[in-house]
């Protein structure tokens, strides 16, 4: 099955079917933090290393890092993040801009093998980015939208992402390198949004056989109890196919869904890392892991 | 798409598909419940009409109704419960017995078109069970084992449903009334148990294109947080295409999932029952459900 194998100079992650679910920690991104923003743009860097440390201790495999503020030196400001963050903590990052001069500035000073966030099926985006995913042997996520926007109809994404990885393969970029952002529309606004995924993530893994990711919490935009809403459709995405997501990994809810998503398919063997995060009587899922213990000794005496 | 439709004399429940997914209240069932099947046995069902009620207002669509009570008079008090439920709840029931007598006195007293549960691959079952499902016009639960047991390898699980399914037809009783349990096995012990039940609730769905229904909560078997872990089976069994399960409504967390599940699945139109149930102040979601308006009005402001 296809492997997408990203590294930083001291760890390796592979995303892949037969490999538990990759997290990919959203938090290092100014959009939508105006604090952190300004922060940013005036060289202090403390809560990106503070987010960075936080994400991994969470259970974060890798972390995207974003550096968008509007009127500022983003390949400057980003580049100095990338460097940080690898000098902080050891997971192989997302280097993610859509400005190209940006994600050559990141990528330039990056060490190991890095996820580049993101091409597009747009002629442009595909002409600029692909050359560099090439230059500095990168894997890169594929959004499946083109010039025409972002299509509802799921057999229209997939023809974008077949084409973004035909691109690719032109400039010599192996298929498993290519990591397709299917696109997730808020099911409040989009009612078909979740039936027309499950369908087109089992198309992209069966017939283009790639790796995916997405940005999960876009789901459930607009409606109340989104951690609930999600806490059910991330696993249901997973038994779909797909195979990481950029998401907040703070979420204690997010992390109990996909650790118990990699029980369901199998990749967590022996159940190990399930019974150890809920066995203890302490953290998280203390309160229910006692209730489950208590559980199984009342049935073993039955 | 295959609709089942069963009903009691004033209700009629769907599963199907396109349809939300159907909860069959489990708790009417002596099996483990020492008290419960000491008072059945006398002759005291307080308790059932109190699990009757509890279920249904908790959100089971249906009830299945075990009378199973070693040395008892199963037949007279399975008739006396199908009786009483359905005079307490109009909800549809599965009729449940492993003693073909007790099944035959449930179903002469029976209002409506029941689920007959359940009927397994073995020669001797299937010709005394499926007889009875014809007689009284009923469905029936078609456990996927046979006079070999349970196998693992989920192909042959398959080859028995079907079996049971063409079985079915030499007596009258169409696909759609054939609703197939799958046997969910403890993922604990099998590890490829999840994956396995993905592969199968496929295939029953795309080739033998029938409803399936499941005891849910035998997969987290001996794990600790067993409610956490089915609140991500459920979604993913659900997504490959499961229709009901045998289950306790009153666990608010496998209800958040479901009704999660049904939202992904496109079958909660304009996402109506999860926002009532999750935008008011009040009862098992209100913290969760202010948290979500809380964050769309910052979100909104933002």
């Amino acid at each position: 099955m296809t492997s997408t194998v990203v590294s930083s100079d001291r760890k390796q992650v592979v995303i892949g079917f037969d490999h538990r679910f990759v997290m990919i920690g959203e938090r290092i991104n100014p959009t939508g933090r105006k604090l952190l923003a300004e922060e940013m743009s005036r060289g202090d860097y403390s809560r990106v290393v503070a987010d960075a440390l936080a994400q991994v201790a969470a259970g974060a495999q890798m972390l995207d890092v974003n550096a968008g503020i509007p009127l500022a030196d983003e390949p400057a400001i980003l580049a100095d993040c990338v460097r940080l963050v690898q000098d902080t903590v050891d997971v192989p990052l997302s280097i993610d801009s859509s400005v190209v001069a940006a994600l050559e500035s990141g990528l330039a000073v990056y060490k190991g093998k890095p996820l580049v966030n993101s091409v597009t099926g747009e002629e442009e985006r595909l002409e600029a980015v692909l050359p560099l995913v090439k230059k500095y042997s990168g894997a890169v996520v594929a959004i499946s939208n083109d010039e025409t926007g972002v299509s509802e109809d799921p057999d229209i994404r997939f023809a974008v992402a077949k084409k973004i990885v035909e691109r690719a393969a032109d400039h010599g970029i192996p298929r498993e390198d290519v990591v397709v952002d299917p696109l997730v529309m808020p099911v409040g606004a989009i009612n078909a949004a979740g039936r027309g995924l499950i369908y087109l993530l089992r198309r992209l893994r069966e017939e283009l056989k790639v790796n995916t990711t997405c940005g999960a919490s876009n789901f459930s935009f607009g409606l109340p109890n989104r951690r609930g809403l999600n806490a059910a459709f991330l696993p249901m995405m997973i038994g779909a196919g797909m195979t990481s997501a950029i998401m907040n990994p703070l979420h204690a809810e997010d992390i109990q869904a996909i650790l118990g998503a990699d029980v369901v398919m199998g990749n967590d063997p022996n159940c190990g890392r399930w019974i150890r995060k809920y066995r203890e009587p302490a953290g998280e899922g203390a309160e229910a892991g006692a209730r489950g213990r208590r559980e199984g000794r009342r049935r073993a005496m039955a």
